[in-house]
């Protein structure tokens, strides 16, 4: 038995989740429902525009990571925050969740702080997200242990950190050295815009490296520069042995050596979206990696989605066993 | 028309808010429901054996001033912070809610950081509080500007920063600036142990400076020294021209001028008890300040009570003012 089920690298950040109508967005240029990357000064100015905040941990690969070890999975994550009091918030949070975090702190004097990510919400519950990446930014090679790796049935791999000079680098020497020792590789494609700018990058890697990959149905048809839904997921479904692939409302679609499966979607209130993809995702690893049939895993993935959107906050609040329990799904 | 309706005086610092059983009080040396004081060492402790958590500004007179503030109330608040992360969460949080907030941050060299409290929610929405103090402790007279204090209709005193060296004498500064100018001077007793460790002192500032006095029932009776509580609100009457002495599922009782009103708790699910009294006194000096009588201000505050019992977090979520009106209130 490898030491992880699942081993998670992205973007280490602290969520800064706030309410505002749609006009805020509009008069503050906030692109709705998209992750946008933003320097200091946009990140200063916009927090002095919204109202009283809360800060929970977040970064997309590490809530993923979160409620794998919520479930009880054995995890471990690799990003970078700084040695200030968002960096010792972050690290605790995933600690105390039960989750391996043994990152190398950037210095109290390093030019950047811990990243963090300003989350508007609007009263629909969709979550814009406005993201100063600070010292996750440089995730670099040296911050990879392979030994790490080689001790993961899976590594997780998130889209949104090809925003980093060093870190194709970093996901090429994470990826040998977990494929070296008969490791698998997922992807999560993270955001629209994200494929927009690194669209080449992962057409490489999910060509040779990726065996799981996720995405939503818009970040899907960008990968592919298709408007049809069903033509993106075919193309995918030909480079990749499994596609997960969230669609709202409409659940997921799992594919997979010819089969196709469908996940219906839990209906929920939805009082902040963010989060659903990563919850999504970590709930379907933790499915395979204990022997779930895949058509579970996508069911698995739309209760903890389901769980997690009914709440402020990218993390699991409720037990996610119990909810698989209660949906006949354990 | 004075400046400020209400300036408020306390203990600056931010929540860190995680749910734990009762089991794991004891098993951690915590004393349920109350607030105790910690060392630097023993929140790094603390800190590293709660689960995940997550940060909301907080501090008992801040929160009564953030009250009023949504409740569109004239406010100033004054309590130390140091210019560091955590200090900026407690400034933003505070102005963005409206209230005006110019504290002379504690420098970055400062030996202590910004104060924190780690607020362990048990299964019963009980709060048990555990308080790190930081730089909050040292509020002394040159924190506190006059102008600001005569400008004030009301001052309203933290008695949890009775636990402070120099803050008695900041405490008698701001009373002098406020009273010398027409204004008045409100305190609460916060903890029954914080009087237990300054009760000579509270007695003596109830005696000649206090013209309305916040307290619950375990606190008046600490006070008082005695076993009935129907001896410490009338031994308290005699003392101070304003009673609002709150009684958990009891509501709240007002005394004043020989006259005594009964205000009736509002039911609702306790998710979190932090933040009820500070709440209900600032709907109670919001309502004062606006001319409502003071058997309304009661039922004010047992209504804005019950909202921040109703959620995570000390401070308000709902609109203060559409509860007031579905009350029937204004």
């Amino acid at each position: 038995m490898k030491k992880f089920q699942v081993v998670g690298i992205g973007n280490a950040m602290v969520d800064v989740l706030t309410r505002a109508d749609e006009e805020f967005l509009s008069e503050a240029g906030i692109g709705k429902g998209i992750m946008q990357l933003i320097d200091m000064d946009r990140a200063v100015d916009l927090y002095s525009r919204i109202g009283p905040a809360r800060e929970v941990s977040g970064g997309s690969a590490a809530n993923t990571i979160a409620g794998i070890a919520a479930l009880g999975g054995r995890t471990a994550y690799v990003g970078k925050v700084k040695d200030d009091q968002l960096g010792a918030i972050f690290a605790h949070d995933l600690r105390a969740q039960g989750a391996v975090y043994e990152t190398s702190f950037a210095p109290k004097d390093a030019a950047q702080e811990t990243g963090r990510c300003i989350v508007i919400v609007t009263p629909d519950g969709e979550r814009s997200m406005n993201t100063y990446l600070g010292v996750t930014e440089f995730l670099q090679p040296s911050d990879i242990d392979p030994k790490m790796m080689a001790d993961a049935e899976w590594i997780y791999l998130e889209g949104y950190r090809f925003d980093g000079p060093d870190s194709h680098a970093a996901f090429a020497k994470a990826i040998n050295a977990c494929k070296g020792h008969g490791g698998r590789v997922s992807l999560t494609l993270s955001d629209p815009f994200c494929v927009e700018r690194h669209r080449d990058a992962f057409r490489l890697m999910i060509r040779e490296d990726v065996d799981l990959l996720f995405s939503n149905r818009a970040e899907l048809m960008s990968m592919y520069r298709t408007e049809d839904f069903e033509v993106a997921l075919a193309a995918a479904a030909k480079e990749v042995d499994i596609i997960a692939c969230t669609d709202s409302e409409n659940g997921a679609h799992i594919l997979s050596g010819g089969q196709r499966w469908h996940a219906p979607a839990i209906p929920t209130q939805i009082e902040d979206a963010t989060g659903a993809g990563d919850l999504f995702a970590g709930a379907f690893l933790w499915g395979m990696t204990n022997g779930h049939a895949l058509d579970v895993c996508g069911r698995m993935g739309c209760v903890a989605a389901s769980e997690v959107i009914s709440h402020l906050g990218a993390r699991p609040e409720k037990d996610l066993l119990a909810l698989f329990a209660r949906h006949g799904l354990l």
